[in-house]
């Protein structure tokens, strides 16, 4: 085939290809607030939601954070997002990984407090994105109740995005959500004798 | 089981976990700079990228980004990081989608001024953070050639990240890479008619 031949017929595929992704779009109107559940034990899940985070800035939107779990260490994410109060309220409501705190009450007391913040936040028209990252693992370890976190989700301003972290998700959240992602690790550097390293892992 | 029983019993279970988990971080002390991998057709790919690039400039990195492939429309993570011009070097080469362009050796030669941006900021080494965004489209596509790339890749400072995002990578870069996750579609919004959400999906 010469090149010209090649060129055209690259051309005639993909003009086929934009009609049926152009159709997809077409038969795609509506706007909504969307309920995202970022799952699976890979790595990028909280990442993801700290990406859309940006986006969503970057949009103009106001956004909200709650850390569930993690608050043993100082994370990029937080320094950085902290770095806008504006656009940006930021909690971390956990005290480290389950087996650092050693304590399922004071767990399930952080969570609990976790969640009064998201569901302030839940109520807000004027935030246009929140995440609760690694609220999967609260959820799967029953330290909040699913059915009324659904709940709460439900009554959210119509236009919010919400976007879900963690292992695990309840198959009730999979179920309720508008778009799920499973992470699986084909590899990890951790395993590799490599470290965190911050940036990367946090 | 009494509640002073249960509350033992998950010390003593969390303890032996910490212990193990312990032993895994004891392993793992090496530093150095991650190449990491995140391909699969689910949503969170460039999401995640982003995310890592919040997480670095909060660990005061300097931070590379091109975006391949994209370009056609504007996006909320330009927006955003484009607000740090001392923190982060941004650069967008593409024109959209290979089915809007419709012209293959329009898109090679994007993908090859991507490139040559690329190849400077894997030289430098007070650039801690380099994502290099949908590059997996155009090295599956054949836009640029693997092995050079994992060349560059190979030659870059030896501290530095650098993230790698879009579907279909190549087997060559998974096997190079340190981190390797895959990122598969549960659901998606825009199968239930919702379109493309700003501040979600761009």
């Amino acid at each position: 085939m010469s090149q010209t031949e090649d060129a055209q017929r690259h051309q005639t595929l993909m003009a086929k290809t934009k009609a049926a992704v152009d159709a997809r779009i077409a038969a795609a109107q509506t706007d909504c607030g969307v309920l995202l559940v970022i799952t699976g034990p890979g790595k990028g899940k909280s990442s993801s939601g700290f990406g859309m985070v940006a986006r969503a800035l970057g949009h103009g939107l106001k956004v909200g954070v709650v850390q569930f779990i993690k608050g043993s260490r100082a994370t990029g994410e937080e320094s950085f997002f902290r770095r806008f109060p504006q656009e940006v309220s930021y909690h971390v409501c956990g005290e480290g990984f389950t087996w650092e705190t050693q304590n399922r009450e004071r767990d399930v007391q952080k969570a609990q407090e976790g969640w009064a913040i998201a569901q302030g936040l839940l109520q807000r028209a004027d935030v246009g994105l929140v995440l609760l990252d690694e609220l999967n693992i609260v959820l799967n370890k029953g330290y909040l109740d699913t059915d009324a976190v659904l709940a709460d989700l439900a009554a959210r301003p119509a236009m919010q995005h919400v976007v879900v972290t963690g292992r695990g998700a309840p198959d009730a959240l999979v179920a309720a959500a508008h778009t799920v992602s499973e992470v699986s690790a084909v590899k990890h550097a951790f395993k590799q004798g490599i470290r965190a390293q911050p940036g990367v892992e946090f």
